[in-house]
C-alpha cells in the first residue's frame, strides 16, 4: 500500500520565512498605508553588477545561434568557471583544491539540503544552535533527527552546540558522538566568526573521531578582519574531514539568478568510499547543472571589473550593516554580528520573546526582522536584521526603531 | 561513527550517458580525423528561438536595474508563469489544473529524481522495461530497490513491466503490488505512444489499487496523432492518482537552459495527507527556485512569437525523426517510434547485442547512439537514435549506417 515518507509529518509548522511571510502579508492587507522594510529575509536589493548584465547578454546571444548553443552542461559544471573558482577562491589563499574536486549547483541551499544524502541516516548530526533551518530539516525529511521534544524545542537524535553571547557564538567541541557536524562562518544568523586556530581546532577534533564537517561558507566575502578564515581549507588536514559550500548569492547578489558550489576533496574517504564519487554520482543522476549563461555569469564574478563591482556592492551592505550595528548600540540594545558578516544580531529589549519583539517591531516601526527562535531555541530572546536593504530604508528603519 | 549511504554503491558502473561519453571520447583520441556524428543523447542542438532570446534579453536588462531588479522566487515559481502553463498546457486541453498545483523546477531530471523522496521507502516502484534510468537509480539510491541480479539484471524489489515489439511498447497492468508507477509517454527511450483509452486504464487501475502514477510527459510537444493524450490529467480521475512531470528541454530546446515543472493536484491524498502539501515543503527546505530570467524565458516559449518559432523547431526534428525512421525501415531494419516522438529505436540486426551495435556503429560509421540495454534488460538487441541533430549530419548518419 502506498505510504508518504512519514518524516515529512515530522517537521515543525512550515518553513521559518513563509511563516513570516505570511504574518507581513496580513498586516501588509490591514495596513495598506503603511511603507514597511523589510530586514528579515536574507536577500539583496542591488541589481546585478553591469560586468555580470553583460556577460548575461553576451552568453544570451551564444544561446541564440546554432554555433554557439549550449545544450546540457557537464556534470560538474563548466571547466571555465570550476578553474576560476579555483584559482580566485583556492589557490590565492594557499587552499590545495582542485577543479575536479568543486561542483558547481544551483546554489548553497540545493547543497546543503541534499548534502546529507550521500550519508548513513544512522549518523549523528551536530548542529549550531541557533542555527539555519536548511540543516536541521533536511535532515528531520531524512529520518536522522529522532523525535521532536515540544518542551525544550529540540530533536532527540540531534547534538546542539549553543552559541551563545557567553562563548562568543562559536560553538564548544561537542563531548558526545557527532558524525555529520556544520559549521556556518560568518554565521547565519549571529554574524559572528570563528578564528582560524579555532577553525583548526574543529578540523583536529574531526579528524581525530573521524567525523566529516559541513562548512558552509556562503558568507565568506564580507569578511575584513584579520586571522579569519575564509574557507576551511586553510586549515590543514582539511582536505580529510570537510565539505565547502559556498554561494554566489551574498557576494554578487545571484539570489535570483541561482549559481552555488560544493567543493568535496578526493582526500575525503568514508570506510573506503571517496565521498567526492558520491557526490558525483548524485550530481550525474539527480542534477542537470546550472544554466550555461548563468556559469558565464558566475565567472564575470572574478573578472577585473566584476571583482571591482562586487566589492563596491559589499561595501554598501556593510556601510548598512555598521549604520544598523551602531544605531543599535548606541541606543543601549546589546548587539552582536554586523563586521565581518551582513547580519546583526541583537538581543530583544525587556526580555521579550523573538515573536513579541517580531510583532512589535512590524506593528510599531513596520520593519520586518527574523524572530532568533526560528533559528532554534538559543535563538530566543534573539532577532535577527539584515544589512541586505536600502541604504536610504535601513536608515529609516533605525531610526523607526529607536522612536518605538 | 560516520557511515556512507551504502545504498549508493548498489548503483550499477556509472550513469549510462557517461559511460557512452568515455567510449566517444576514446574514439575521438584514436580517430581525430573522423568526423563523428552525435545521435545518443537527447541534446537539443537547434539554437534558442528569437522569441526567448529577446524575452532573456529583456529580463537580463531587469535584473540590472535597482527597481526591477529580482532576488530569490516564490517558492513554487512566479504566478505569471504558473498561469500560463495553467492556461495553454491544462485548460486549453479541458484538463482541471490550478496554478497552485504547479511547481516550477529546474528540470524534469531534478523532479523525477527528487520526487520519491516523499514516498516511504517501502514503498514498491513498477517502472518500464526498458526506462529512463533516473527513475530507478534514484529509487536504489533511496534504498528501495533491494538487490541487483546480475544474471538477469534486474533489481530484486521492482516491478519490471515489459515493453517489447509484441505488447507494441506498451506495458501491461502488473498484477502483483505496484504503489509508485512511472510512466513516461511519449516513451523515452522506445518513442512510442499510448492511446488515452489506455492510458485511462492505467489511471482506473491506480485508483482502485491506491497506487500514484508519476508520468513524465516531457516529450509531448512532439504528439501529432490523434487520441494520444498530451497529458495524463485528459483522463478522468486523474487528480486523484497522478503526478505529472513536464519539461522546457525538448519543446523548447532549455536543455542548457534548465527549466520544467512538476503537476501535483490537490486531490492526491494519501493515509489523509496531501502529496501537494509534502512536494511544497520540499520545495520549500531544499530548493530556491529557477532562475527569474529562466522563468521569464519559459513564459515566452507560450507566446504567440514563440508558439510559432518551437513549432518549427519541433518539424525541423521531426523530418529528421522522418528521415532516420523510413531511411532504416527502407533498408530492412525493424524501427519504431519516430512519429510522434524524436526518438528511434531500432533492433539492431543480425542479433548484436546493443553494446556490440554501438561499437560498431562508432567504429565503422562514426555515429554515436543509445545503446538499447542501457535502459534496461528488455532494451537489449535494441538501440536508440535521436532526431535532435543537425538536418544534414543526420541525412549523412543514416547514409554512414546504410553503407556500413
Amino acid at each position: 500500500m502506498l505510504k508518504i515518507n512519514e518524516d515529512y509529518l515530522k517537521l515543525r509548522g512550515s518553513y521559518l520565512f513563509s511563516d513570516i511571510a505570511k504574518k507581513v502579508k496580513k498586516f501588509e492587507t490591514e495596513n495598506p498605508d503603511k511603507k514597511i522594510i523589510r530586514l528579515g529575509i536574507g536577500d539583496v536589493t542591488l541589481p546585478l553588477a553591469p560586468a555580470i548584465i553583460e556577460t548575461l547578454h553576451k552568453s544570451v546571444d551564444e544561446m541564440g545561434v546554432k554555433e554557439t548553443f549550449k545544450g546540457y552542461a557537464p556534470d560538474l559544471g563548466y571547466e571555465f568557471l570550476r578553474n576560476t573558482i579555483v584559482e580566485n577562491d583556492y589557490k590565492s589563499r594557499g587552499c590545495e583544491i582542485y577543479p575536479d574536486e568543486i561542483f558547481v549547483s544551483d546554489g548553497a541551499k540545493s547543497d546543503s539540503g541534499n548534502i546529507q544524502e550521500i550519508f548513513s541516516t544512522d549518523n549523528v548530526i551536530a548542529v549550531c544552535d541557533p542555527v539555519y533551518p536548511v540543516y536541521v530539516d533536511s535532515n528531520v525529511m531524512a529520518g536522522r533527527t529522532g523525535s521532536f521534544d515540544e518542551l525544550n524545542g529540540q530533536w532527540s537524535d540531534v547534538v546542539y552546540m549553543p552559541c551563545t553571547a557567553e562563548n562568543g557564538f562559536c560553538p564548544e567541541i561537542p563531548n558526545m558522538e557527532a558524525d555529520i557536524i556544520y559549521l556556518c562562518f560568518p554565521n547565519n544568523p549571529t554574524g559572528e566568526v570563528i578564528s582560524k586556530d579555532k577553525l583548526q581546532q574543529w578540523v583536529d577534533h574531526a579528524n581525530k573521531t573521524g567525523a566529516v564537517i559541513i562548512y558552509d561558507a556562503a558568507y565568506e566575502a564580507y569578511i575584513s578582519g584579520e586571522n579569519i578564515p575564509h574557507s576551511i581549507y586553510e586549515c590543514e588536514g582539511a582536505r580529510t574531514c570537510a565539505i565547502e559550500l559556498r554561494s554566489f548569492s551574498k557576494n554578487a547578489g545571484f539570489t535570483g539568478l541561482r549559481l552555488g558550489f560544493a567543493v568535496v576533496p578526493k582526500d575525503l574517504v568514508i570506510g573506503g568510499t571517496k565521498l567526492n564519487s558520491l557526490w558525483a554520482r548524485r550530481h550525474g543522476t539527480k542534477y542537470n547543472g546550472a544554466p550555461y549563461i548563468v556559469q558565464r555569469a558566475g565567472e564575470a564574478v572574478y573578472s577585473e571589473a566584476g571583482k571591482k563591482q562586487i566589492k563596491e556592492q559589499i561595501a554598501y551592505y556593510m556601510a548598512n550593516a555598521s549604520y544598523i550595528y551602531n544605531g543599535l548600540k548606541d541606543a543601549g540594545y546589546e548587539v552582536y554580528g554586523g563586521t565581518n558578516s551582513p547580519y546583526i544580531w541583537l538581543k530583544t529589549p525587556n526580555e521579550m520573546s523573538s515573536w513579541e519583539f517580531f510583532d512589535t517591531l512590524l506593528s510599531k516601526a513596520a520593519v520586518v526582522g527574523t524572530p532568533g527562535v526560528g533559528f532554534g531555541p538559543h535563538g530566543e530572546g534573539y532577532f535577527r536584521l539584515t544589512a541586505f536593504g536600502d541604504k536610504d530604508a535601513t536608515k529609516e528603519a533605525v531610526e523607526r526603531i529607536l522612536k518605538m
